[in-house]
């Protein structure tokens, strides 16, 4: 599991697990180009906010050698690449951190060449994949005392090895109270309309040996009023600076009935998904995403001819909501807009 | 769409519209047999509490026929019969309750052989089937006055023609309100795992060119959030003596959102839903269907070989969440006990 997302520096790819076949089938897409990288960010080949962000660098990468071909506008290109790469999904912060990232090494590395620069870039790339692994790790530790023998913990999209470089956020902490040895079962909300949790989540936990039972998206009401689930654990895509958290639709609605029981609530993310420059949630973009992920399941028309469906792909949960913000400098509590102002650069 | 429940006595078969196959296909089941009627009922060839009750009567009947070949038997027989019928689903209690009605009327008319019954309980179950067309017409004219001209009403599941013997509770709610000429729009929730939102509810509205559009089921919050839900009318499987409702899973989620949002949400129930014996939600079974339901779709597995999948069909929503139920007999308000208890036998 942790070959899902690599640069293979002999043949100048960006390896993808194809997030998209799976569970029924594991498949690997080779990006040899930026427009390549570009489309597998788009199409949901790779997600995930973490992942997306180290995908996006990997791909400045693949634009820094394609630059080589392009004489003396190679700088020009690079930075319409950036751009290009920054725009391929609005709501994950990290995709834009990522690029900004790779902008300030360019600018700082002063490269006399786009071969120079793609080592330069290369070298950061790889060092954003090891602190997104580390980080996770951190994060593990710290939500892993969060969670009590024999808890069933609720976790909605996926936010594991897959959606990140490695070892997950909210599925890093699960492993991490396992490893712990804390007996804990999860149950996976399959999340409609791409099934991440159906298809990723139960895969990537089932592999570990992880007890996981998918319900749907409608069953978390009933699963809450009967006492079943104890901790709700999700991850996010971006968290605005008073802490109000953007993530996968459905996410808003766990939060409403989890305050309605008095489950705690809690997101678990890297500072790199904290965006101090988006004030609150209003500022956040909502991407909105082709009517037919809802219209089609495996390919095949569930609605009438004629009917349209919309599909947000992301809600906004407020801070209120919020139980506490697990990352790699330990469990943020309200007022979150605090102790985001606190946290270390 | 009156056609999709009836019977057809010159063949003695129900006729029922497969709802199973909309709305790529519109096909019909003919049963000629108590067992192909149970079938029905189980697979969800028909559905929606009032239909199912409806169907019962006349799936009694086709057993009246049957025993005409029992010899003096034939009276265990129906009786058996009516017990298996009445075990086909266990939450919605309508069935219960068309499969008292038949008992009765059976006690009653003290037929002499199961020809004599059959034609009793043919024009027994023509009257039911008649009521409930007029009671939902009932309930529309009452339901109407609650909606404003422009209102977005969300509902959940499908409670409309296809669910009754015609005009539907939740979508005849919408239709008399569109026939008073309010600019009404629905926003249908597509209702995992069984979609009866996406499948049932847009098809049914789209074909009377009322705006209807889908939404996966996570999107709820998001859309209230947003102020794009002026109102939430959904069915009912079965009202406890207190106003607790069973309804489709996921209705207790929306109940929970609509009271964060200060939405108002009513319920749309015949009588024959109201279940005086059961006294609040506690006492409801919750009925769990195959986890297959939740593990494929369209036939294609989603979820990894060996995970398994929760498949509650239902869950409650405690009184105190909704603000009316729309009946024949008018809009029960709080404190619904007292307002159920009120109600003409």
């Amino acid at each position: 599991m942790d070959s899902h997302l690599y640069y293979d520096a002999s043949a100048a790819a960006l390896v993808l697990l194809d997030q998209k076949a799976l569970p029924l089938r594991e498949k690997y897409l080779r990006c040899t180009s930026l427009d390549q990288a570009i489309e597998a960010i788009k199409d949901l080949t790779v997600r995930g906010a973490p992942a997306i962000g180290v995908s996006a660098a990997y791909a400045a990468v693949l634009s820094a050698r394609e630059a080589a071909s392009k004489g003396k506008d190679w700088s020009a290109f690079i930075l319409a690449a950036l751009d290009r790469l920054a725009d391929a999904r609005p709501t994950a912060v990290n995709l834009h951190w990522a690029v900004e990232r790779m902008r300030r090494v360019m600018t700082e590395a002063r490269a006399q060449s786009p071969v120079e620069l793609a080592a330069v870039w290369l070298a950061e790339a790889d060092r954003i994949r090891e602190e997104d692994i580390k980080a996770n790790k951190a994060m593990g530790a710290f939500g892993a005392a969060l969670i009590d023998d024999g808890d069933c913990i609720l976790t909605h999209c996926n936010a594991g090895t897959l959606a990140t470089a490695g070892f997950g956020t909210a599925l890093g902490v699960i492993r991490a109270a396992v490893a712990q040895g804390k007996r804990v079962r999860v149950i996976a909300d399959e999340t409609r309309p791409v099934l991440q949790g159906a298809r990723l989540t139960a895969y990537e936990l089932a592999k570990d040996g992880i007890d996981v039972t998918v319900a749907c998206d409608n069953a978390a009401g009933l699963l809450m009023h009967k006492g079943m689930i104890q901790k709700i654990v999700v991850g996010a895509d971006r968290i605005a600076a008073n802490g109000d958290t953007a993530n996968k639709i459905g996410t808003y609605s766990l939060a409403v009935l989890a305050k309605e029981h008095g489950i705690p609530f809690y997101i678990a993310a890297p500072f790199s998904t904290i965006d101090q420059n988006t004030p609150d949630g209003t500022a956040i973009p909502i991407e909105q995403r082709a009517s037919e992920e809802v219209e089609q399941i495996g390919g095949i028309r569930i609605l009438p001819e004629g009917v349209k469906a919309l599909n947000y792909a992301f809600d906004v949960t407020p801070a209120r909501f919020i139980s506490g913000i697990i990352t790699e400098q330990g469990v943020l509590r309200q007022p979150f807009g605090e102790a985001i102002a606190a946290l270390r650069r």
